[in-house]
């Protein structure tokens, strides 16, 4: 039994701010006022409780009150990346059945979708409100989203997040950071991310600000910690290190009321980590995914260079284990269990369960040490994460395979100093096909962060025994380049 | 899902301080080791986990081992009140089925019960160790405390205090009072009262020192309150009086680290809500009562006045509602629901259930008003609320009844400018008795707090039609007395 998260919070502490983006700021009070309406407007296009929807915007007041007044109407919101092609979104709405998309204007304007019915936030705007009693209580296993993430097969795979998932996360991650009644959480990470998602969980859970920005500023953000105008803030290590060099630039520390960088999406260098603590800012990595709705292991500020490398220790309700390992720091595929973990996927792979005996297979490879300390060593399936995107190689393969000039196609990671890492392919061809060609083929169909750096032409990929891809041998052969 | 408390917390944050005592502090490491001796140990007297025993006991460290170690062990605890007489405890050791009663040494010699087994302290410790593996995980409906509290009837009823009632608690209560790692909660509370075991579960779950006390003493606590050794503590009424006092004495204030008090058991005349104001120490009145494992309402300090004699809103995941009222400030019983609140009770009890359609029945009478602030008006069953201590007229009535001399009796609070109210009796007697001997009488069979400091012979008792005795009229008659 959950109360329903907005109404709860706005009749406990009406009058607290609750967002704030540029000079505007809302209470909890107007808030709630501005997402019970469009539950209002909703009805009138007769979705009903429980029904699925797609949202897509970006980080903008207005996307906040469409995002709570999807959760007031009791909906599934499906919350698709902005990045994404139009070829893209459609495949997701195709496999989750969204009844209908909500778009924010700009986006309309560059998106079409093939089928599903449309309605722009401002169309949302006149349509009439019908008044009806929204549900104050919830069932722990009611689905709130579904992110889509993709895994080995290359099909982006829905993952449903339970109003059970998102409180746990919460409440597992105010027992590991403690709360504050003056604690202000910057959010710079997009909304349809699990990261920026559980940021708008945190602050009606705990009656906290949402400093919102509709892009990632680092020099605005740097300012905002100097001054102590926020406690709290999640990047992933390019934002950090961006962050860094603005406040090195005017030698500026973060204000004692400043309290912790929440830092995922991948191990943060050793560098960035000696230089935040130059600049007074305590940063906590941490080790979460869409199925885990947000963290799962998250390494104290304290042990952050003692324990270099390692994403920390579970949060409080939370339990990791590595499977076989018999010993401290033998390593195997990390498993996950707790309240906060996906109880599955929807559509095409609703049949497929992540998990195997209430353990999550999460398919990154890793140790726990003596202590308890968790270290990845290897991400699941060849993952690149590239400035917090999670990219899989395999869905960029096909795309390139569809291209009918291509014969075969492997894609994997090369370090980059500024994202983590971007992906590059490797092409098998018999036709002459120019790197613009493929470039283009790529763009249309994938999101630019999917789209590879580099095509390499070569005369065959590296491939096991049962014609499995070899992807660490594209990589092992990236290092040779580099090496010449 | 719930973790095991101890063993959790212990891996996650080994070093901080879990519990001081005087100049004695123990980590959770060192906790965790002392509960797991004991865990072993009552393994060689046969107990297995889900076994009933129970714990009479103060509040030294070595009853916080205990305490651990048995719920480290898997058992549910019946926490005897310690100020009970042996026939009391027989009475709960009979209900409860316990197997074993755990007995603090000093309480061995005074205490002897009739049938139950019981091992002393100083026994357990020479009991061998018996290795086996602690479970880690534990079932939110597992019983973890069993806390006697009497009702209408005067038999006390054993409620059952579940993981998930508990858990559910400190987080709803986290959620209100935010958390910092400096927190220490000073523990003046009994334990065996969910007043005080309920600082012990928010220590294990929040990684926060408890600072215990074997007794009340004004004078230190208002010392560590100005030093700011301290950042929270519980009272009842009596205890923020005397407090105050001791503050006032000095003209000392609280530490600005100081952060709040707790201030349940009944509501806190506005008068030391003033001179709490002018101490600069922040007091949150809360309702809660052993069927809701702690706070169900707590009131806002900032509220504290402009709201006086409100136990303030529900906590987070709380619901609180007043029967049949259909518009604000209408007065009815107040009804609870929630996670926190007890799936029901054991033993004579348990075919009754403390729910009607998901709500708890407290037999308090309140309103709600406008804003959502509760008020209670009346307390359930002519409860009578003493420093702290409930008491129910009926259980002392069913004890008076029983003297061969006594033909009636009837009970009821009068007001005291110490205790907040203690009882007082009224007796039919066609014999003579004096009140030495009703005394004696009682003090054999009740809680030295629960004997009548006065008793007055009458002719008749105030009985309505159906012969039901009116209490209310018994505590007017007193109001008469005291005017005449």
């Amino acid at each position: 039994m959950i109360p329903n998260w907005l109404l709860q919070r706005a009749f406990l502490t009406p009058d607290r701010i609750a967002l704030s983006f540029g000079d505007d700021k809302w209470t909890f009070s107007e808030l709630k006022k501005e997402a019970v309406t469009i539950a209002k407007k909703l009805r009138s296009i007769e979705l009903q409780e429980g029904d699925r929807i797609a949202l897509l915007g970006s980080s903008t007041p207005e996307m906040v009150f469409v995002i709570h007044g999807c959760l007031l109407a009791g909906m599934e919101v499906v919350m698709l990346n902005n990045r994404l092609t139009a070829d893209e979104i459609d495949w997701q709405l195709n496999d989750s059945e969204a009844k209908v998309v909500l778009m924010a204007d700009e986006f309309h304007k560059i998106i079409r979708v093939s089928k599903t019915e449309t309605k722009t936030f401002t169309e949302i705007k006149s349509l009439p409100e019908i008044p009806y009693t929204i549900t104050e209580i919830w069932n722990p296993s009611r689905t709130i989203t579904i992110m889509y993430t993709s895994g080995t097969t290359g099909f982006p795979k829905g993952v449903r997040q339970t109003a059970g998932n998102h409180t746990s996360s919460a409440l597992s991650s105010v027992l590991n950071l403690g709360l504050d009644e003056e604690d202000r959480w910057l959010c710079t990470m997009p909304l349809f991310h699990i990261s920026g998602f559980s940021i708008l969980v945190r602050s009606v859970l705990y009656g906290m600000e949402v400093r919102l920005y509709a892009k990632f500023d680092a020099r605005e953000v740097a300012m905002e910690i100097a001054r102590g105008s926020v406690t709290r803030l999640s990047v992933v290590a390019t934002g950090l290190q961006r962050i860094l060099a603005e406040m090195e630039k005017t030698d500026a520390v973060a204000s004692p009321s400043f309290k912790t960088i929440l830092a995922g999406g991948g191990p943060i260098p050793d560098d960035y980590l000696q230089r935040s603590l130059e600049r007074r800012l305590p940063v906590l990595q941490t080790y979460g995914m869409t199925e885990t709705s947000s963290q799962t292991a998250t390494l104290a500020a304290e042990d952050a260079l003692r324990k270099s490398g390692s994403a920390g220790k579970p949060l409080f309700f939370n339990r990791i284990t590595i499977a076989a390992a018999v010993n401290p720091l033998d390593i195997g595929e990390v498993l996950v269990a707790g309240p906060h973990v996906t109880p599955g996927y929807i559509g095409h792979a609703s049949e497929k369960s992540p998990l195997v005996d209430g353990w999550l297979q999460t398919g990154d490879v890793g140790y726990i040490d003596a202590e308890g300390y968790l270290y990845i060593v290897d991400r699941r399936s060849d993952l690149i994460i590239s400035g917090g995107e999670n990219i899989y190689p395999a869905e960029i393969e096909n795309v390139l395979v569809s291209h009918p000039d291509v014969l075969e196609a492997g894609v994997c990671g090369q370090e980059d100093k500024e994202w983590g890492s971007v992906p590059v392919a490797f092409i098998v061809t018999d036709k002459k096909i120019s790197k613009e060609q493929l470039n283009d083929f790529c763009k249309q169909r994938l999101a630019g962060y999917k789209v590879p750096k580099a095509f390499y032409i070569v005369n065959e990929l590296p491939r096991n025994a049962s014609n499995k891809l070899l992807r660490r041998q594209l990589k092992a052969s990236l290092d040779l380049k580099r090496n010449e």
